[in-house]
């Protein structure tokens, strides 16, 4: 995946953290995805179509989860509570939100509204045809990662292919 | 909701399952979502914008998908299976393809890669502002629902209501 789209996600994350949470973000070294492994309680995920397309995983293990939504929004709140995937949505929402503004070049790319997962221990498959770049984050709430599993639409590509061309 | 949004969803289930699967789907009453209940084992998600955003969710109890694969693949596979989750993925993408062809009017909606959630007995939030609709499908193979939570984009609605004032 051309790093050009890893960069504006790590920076994303960093400013929402430190602006909306006061919580600092160390990025750690992204890796390419395998297969899914169970290991995370809550995701938010949310997709991209238009120039770009492809899908973006923000996920925590439980408490991770509960520490950084209670700084969201200043109150205490379980996993199960009507709330808490409103404020883990709003999260992701931030995230790639901040991220597609710093996409290089005049990208049109619309993202989707969240949806939040809710399950011990659960995975989220990669698609086999796009590969997936997980980036580790580190809090003084707990580790969390995104996955980044984005390319340029096909269409998209040749256009710019044949405008690079002529 | 307009039911004239869950109408094309309940041909294509239908439609895709009859073609794909030669199984054919009783659809129940189609009632409004509440809170979470953690009830499903694996889920495809896909997202929708454009003319109409929001979400369409295709989830299975364990049994019911191992067996709707097993029919669209021709193989027994497991869960864990690396292809599974592909599997679950196309058959969203094909129900959600067919329904966006069958909305009224010329809208033009994108919809997103599907996300494939597996882990026992997860649930999927489903967002406060758009309202979500649970159609329950039964099968010979077992029962699965589509939640559709989709809505017409705010900017969309009050271009139309103003051509219609014109």
């Amino acid at each position: 995946m051309d790093p050009a789209y890893l960069v504006p996600f790590i920076t994303s994350v960093q400013n929402v953290f430190s602006t909306m949470l006061q919580l600092q973000v160390t990025i750690g070294e992204p890796t390419i995805k395998g297969d899914p492994v169970s290991s995370v309680d809550i995701s938010g995920i949310i997709g991209m179509s238009g120039d770009v397309t492809g899908t973006v995983v923000l996920s925590f293990p439980g408490p991770t989860a509960e520490a950084v939504v209670g700084l969201l929004t200043g109150t205490k709140m379980p996993l199960d509570h009507p709330d808490f995937a409103d404020a883990i949505g709003e999260l992701v929402n931030m995230v790639c939100g901040g991220a597609k503004g710093q996409f290089s070049g005049k990208k049109k790319v619309s993202i989707s509204c969240p949806s939040v997962v809710v399950g011990k221990q659960h995975a989220i498959a990669r698609q086999k045809d796009i590969p997936c770049v997980v980036i580790p984050c580190s809090t003084d709430c707990g580790d969390l990662m995104i996955e980044v599993a984005i390319r340029e639409s096909p269409v998209h590509a040749e256009v710019a292919a044949a405008a690079a061309q002529a």
